[in-house]
């Protein structure tokens, strides 16, 4: 939602040039807030009211506008300013952001920074998408084990500005191997006895990550930990950079969304909704629809099979709808259960056998229910001149109470079984479920209806 | 997954009762791991082993067990270790734990808590679920604004194991007003002035929460901001709390999953798939599978006026599922992308007619490819027997133009206009959506077979 409230101020300012005016704007205001009343101003509006601001305002700021505000700031604004900001940014922010910018706008934007900002941009840029060093940020606190408290103190005192995190303190050895933790807490907690090496009370037992190792594994085990931030090393335990607790959210957030996406029948997308173009959503889109659409063929054969049966009591057609819709949907509630319980760790394969009886029960329940509703459907629908009356009464509740059962199963077992293969339970995505659910419905349907009216 | 590496080791310990061993487990390995390792034990095996640890390991290492094993430890281990245990809790896990016990457990162990632990349950749990206070924490770092830098960081140093975070520094008056806010970074890089009073350098313009706020708008605003903890505070400004970064976690993940749940058309559950019971799920599955039988009940209407020309072109029957099924993916695939673009925060209301005309775009993009196909099974399936063969070929791909773009009008407008109401935009579930499109295909359906066939 854009916020209007200060809108009219912003541009009477802007246009009046009122220096004092935006400078204190940039400053009074917590910068998220700053940026949500700056989303009705363009993005050249909003790239000269931070122009006001001093430059820690200006990036914070910045770094809480939207995506797409972003990019169309970096894209056309003047590069000398534009550079000095970058240079500014946290490392693993500005990696996201410059690599989605054009080859040469890239090129030109990299020659303006630092020497120091600019091998950093090459080295996490060189990590695939989705890893552990694709998200690290590398300003960390790095601290030699030979340290006393007092003197770890007076250095992160003076450098405590160009950390992302002081509140751990990583100890490494001459050669930048990963030895051990200090908390700030810690740290505190030690000042009565200032002269005591760090490496006496550093924690040695800690947990660290590669910088291989995919970002959503890293997140559960943060998430799972509590940690404020975790370390990411090299295969020779070299620290090369931490993961911070907000990044972390970040990446649950994201992997929740692919998730949904899966489950949706979407293949995830790489940008938010709005910065993909419609031909690749339409893609992503097409398909799963193509595959889904196969299956669905599938049905008009099963169906053909009982032309004559539909010839001879057309009411049989009016529940095809019916059947198959309330197959498919247990069906996409057992695989959504599933597939999040999955993935928040509260079941797990060794839970097989109790989720298949949970299931099943539930599908017996929910069967009988529909069943039931299915009976009374059919004194309505199923036309009373049937020689066969009573039987063909029974044809859609015992097909009904098949097919919620059939769709239970499948869709616990099947997310289950990709889990078990190790693939991503929720490929097993809630449309394809309900397309093999919709094929035995099919089959059932026509089955029971031949055995009891023919 | 089972960790069962040091299973065997853990069961030996226990019966040869080598405490030594067992404590050495304890304390040694980080209590999220020896929480795992502890996972193929009983509760009652896991319980024994963690006696063998000094308090501190005992509660750390309890509290990454899972749920189950937590309540079990709870309701049946001797009443006085497992009060003094839970005596040592983070406040808000005590609340969360404590009530689910049964009320007769619940009073024996409260009277056996310390009467400040017991005020603070007291006072926690009137909080209703799902709020700020429902999920904050007492244990902060409040400090009087009249002290020196100094003397804060001499309190810290004494106190710091009795806070949850040392990180953030609430400053409040002499009332329990929330004053400002000193970060340890900030108290660390001034110890070069160590008599400048907190009030000097404490930040004024925070962002706090009410108490009585939802959750999930507080995840949002922590997670938005970046921040490690935010102060909640009453009606009149006094600081009750704080939520912090991991709790922040933890609602993101629940309400990630709440999300999916709706979308999957399965009312949210209150807690874990397994420890809800059987019957509680099929309730909340129920109530949205009986709904959607009633839509689908409306699609048997509708193709009931259609009997004759089912009768005279039984071949229309074949492609009931097809359509219908074309139809409600697509609308799925939007309703998912609207939703989760929604909760993210990556389209806002102000962006319907972007998004509308972009998922028409999408509709008819699919609905022109999903139509190729459908010409080449109607080709296939359509009797070559018709007298009007040139017409009826058309039928099928004509509906699944119209159906998928439908679907996609549909899955974007309805949850936008939910959105709108103020409703939660993921109770437009997707099979919902699915339902209403399934309807409106069987009526363009037959609608396009009479008008091109008949």
């Amino acid at each position: 939602m854009i916020n209007t409230l200060y809108l009219p101020e912003l541009r009477e300012m802007l246009s009046a040039n009122n220096a004092d005016g935006l400078r204190d704007f940039c400053e009074a205001i917590h910068p998220s807030r700053a940026a949500e009343f700056m989303a009705g101003l363009s993005a050249s509006e909003s790239w000269q009211v931070i122009q006001h601001g001093v430059m820690e305002d200006r990036v914070d700021i910045f770094s809480f506008f939207g995506k797409d505000k972003q990019y169309e700031i970096l894209e056309n604004e003047p590069l000398a300013s534009v550079a000095a900001m970058v240079a500014e940014l946290a490392p693993d922010d500005r990696v996201d952001l410059l690599q989605e910018l054009d080859d040469d706008r890239l090129a030109e934007l990299l020659k303006l920074l630092p020497v120091e900002e600019r091998r950093d941009f090459q080295r996490l840029s060189q990590y695939p998408e989705g890893t552990a060093g694709a998200v690290m940020t590398t300003e960390i606190a790095k601290l030699s084990e030979s340290l006393t408290i007092r003197e770890a103190l007076n250095e992160i005192g003076r450098q405590s500005e160009t950390y992302e995190t002081i509140y751990y303190l990583y100890i490494v050895d001459s050669e930048d191997h990963l030895r051990g933790l200090v908390s700030a807490r810690q740290l505190l907690a030690g000042m009565k006895q200032p002269e005591t090496l760090l490496h006496e009370v550093m924690e040695t037992n800690l947990v660290s990550v590669d910088v291989l190792d995919d970002q959503e594994d890293v997140a559960k085990q943060v998430a799972k930990m509590n940690l404020l931030a975790i370390p990411v090393v090299d295969n020779q335990h070299k620290l090369l950079g931490i993961i911070t607790h907000d990044d972390v959210i970040d990446v649950v957030q994201e992997e929740a969304t692919e998730d949904a996406h899966r489950i949706g029948a979407v293949d995830p997308l790489d940008e938010s909704y709005l910065r993909t173009s419609v031909f690749t959503l339409t893609w992503k889109r097409g398909i799963w629809l193509a595959i889904l659409f196969f299956f669905a063929l599938l049905t008009a054969i099963a169906i053909r099979e009982y032309e004559t049966e539909i010839e001879k009591w057309v009411w049989l057609a009016l529940f095809i709808p019916l059947i198959i819709s309330s197959g498919g949907n247990s069906g996409s509630q057992s695989a959504t259960l599933i597939i999040t319980a999955l993935s928040r760790g509260h079941i797990s394969l060794s839970d097989w056998l109790r989720v298949v009886f949970r299931e099943l029960v539930m599908g017996l329940l929910l069967g009988a229910g529909l069943a039931a509703m299915g009976l009374a459907a059919s004194i309505f629908f199923v036309p009373p001149s049937e020689t066969f009356i009573s039987a063909s009464l029974f044809v859609v509740p015992l097909t009904l109470l098949l097919v919620v059962l059939c769709g239970t199963l499948t869709g616990s077992i099947l997310p289950l079984l990709f889990e078990k293969l190790g693939w991503d339970p929720a490929m097993m995505s809630t449309p394809f479920v309900a397309g093999i659910v919709d094929i035995l419905g099919i089959l059932i349907y026509f089955k029971v209806a031949t055995i009891f009216i023919a």
